[in-house]
């Protein structure tokens, strides 16, 4: 099989750990754990969030008042680097022989999208009012004000295209483990000449997770958290975490929003364009998961 | 022609320019002028420096001081990912159709590498007696001391095996323009039992490059900086530049160390043990270099 797996950012890091680097290291030998035994049976393509690690590098750059605050687009890329090497080291140590590659993931979106005109995803730092305000004649910020303090807000416009699918296309065809698109890939915007400039945005990871999974032909999109399912009526006494289920009776329950809106989301979309399984749940699942024996397992 | 260019740092940030994003950028651009009409032509595959960005993203971790300073490997996959980035976006703007690809690298040394015991490679910020000793004790790291402030220096280890090396090549065969090795590559120790671990350590990013070109069969391997060539009586009423020449005749010259001794070194060893040819110039030149028109060109 051909599988693609999305670490969430809950999967990397626990919810309220520091970000020290040793915690991410210890947290990324986990989620390999779970993903060598994928990879020692099928071919894999692995995605990752990387909000935490995005706000780190921004609250750094901030923090050091020699050099202006660096854009967005360049500090994505700089956690692709971070995060991809992290994973990519734990996973070939375990799996000597096989080929792993981490590739820095461009993604354009639709300089049109509704997305521009509404940004709503906090990111990095809290400013004070002069930083807000200076940043935001200067760099055309946005922010959002609360109790005086003031935090950048992006927008969050769809994935349309990955720029190296066919890299990506070509290694996994011949086995390599490839790590890509990381935190949903940069957002860029590609001109009618070609050009091509990076975007201060953010793309959902899992909604980047299922356009690569149906760009490469995948048969599975595995998007792992750390809860093990999809529940419905959560919160009140019939809360029940759903097994094998479908797009249709998926969107016909009151699905508590929160963080796995998105989620589901995206797997349905995988499940309706091609006919693959969509499977959320928990990391150390993901191979139960893939053998019917745990999560929500999403088919058309 | 299978070519591998290594951008020198100063062909990417300037002596003495300050290292704002939007200067990376427009030296990029520089390099991407120069370099687009070689990629047209022939297989290309990129290298990069990397000093000033670590530094700056080992400033920007030492001034956040509610995370602990994070180990110079991630810096550097950091730095991998920044550049990277950078150069595929205008190199892919510039050759609309033709596949680019940034490959995170790491690059296995010898444990036993002398290096190890002399380290001698200054690295990233200043910092004051109190930090330097709790630095020291905590992590190991060492330091030398300058009127009362500590710099941090690392080991300059020998680069043995580009671990990724199966994947550039699968890569370079296909067309795609390979970005990798950026800083000489991440150095890791591979145990054994297949375990790899990063090293806080910095490699020649020349001697990876020449590496490079070795392992991929490069036919010529160009190493571009801010100067034209390699001078012979550097400084005196006699300085010539060198044009066609030999290892040997190079090994004979008293040459001014300086910048140049690591790019003759790497240069000559790729000569020698290949047959290619290896050319030292200027970033502009680069095309010019391959065409038997400027910088020295080394063959054996």
């Amino acid at each position: 099989m051909r599988v693609v797996v999305a670490l969430g950012g809950n999967a990397l890091l626990r919810r309220g750990e520091p970000l020290e680097a040793d915690v991410q290291r210890r947290n990324i030998k986990r989620a390999v754990d779970a993903l060598a035994p994928v990879a020692a049976e099928h071919e894999l393509a692995i995605t990752h969030g990387n909000g935490p690690q995005v706000g780190l590098l921004a609250l750094e750059s901030y923090a050091y008042r020699e050099v202006g605050e660096y854009p967005l687009d360049v500090l994505g890329a700089e956690s692709e680097g971070m995060i991809g090497y992290m994973i990519e080291q734990e996973l070939a140590g375990r799996l000597p022989g096989r080929e792993t590659a981490v590739l820095l993931t461009q993604v354009a979106v639709d300089p049109e999208d509704p997305a521009f005109r509404n940004p709503t995803k906090p990111i990095g730092p809290w400013y004070d009012k002069g930083d807000a305000e200076r940043l935001g004649s200067e760099r055309g910020w946005s922010f959002v004000a609360t109790g005086g303090q003031y935090r950048r807000v992006v927008p969050s416009p769809l994935p349309r295209r990955i720029l190296e699918i066919g890299t990506i296309r070509l290694l996994i065809d011949a086995g390599v483990i490839v790590i890509s698109v990381g935190g949903g890939g940069i957002p860029v915007i590609v001109s009618d000449d070609g050009v091509i400039r990076g975007v201060e945005g953010v793309i959902d990871k899992d909604r980047a997770a299922a356009l690569l999974a149906s760009e490469i032909g995948a048969d599975a999109l595995l998007l792992l958290t750390d809860v093990d399912g999809v529940y419905a009526g959560w919160g009140t006494e019939e809360q029940r975490r759903l097994g094998e289920t479908t797009p249709e009776e998926l969107g016909a329950l009151d699905l508590e929003a929160g963080s796995m809106g998105p989620k589901v989301e995206a797997a349905c979309t995988f499940a309706r364009h091609t006919g693959g399984l969509a499977g959320i749940g928990a990391l150390e699942d993901a191979g139960a998961i893939l053998a019917g024996e745990a999560g929500t397992r999403i088919r058309r």
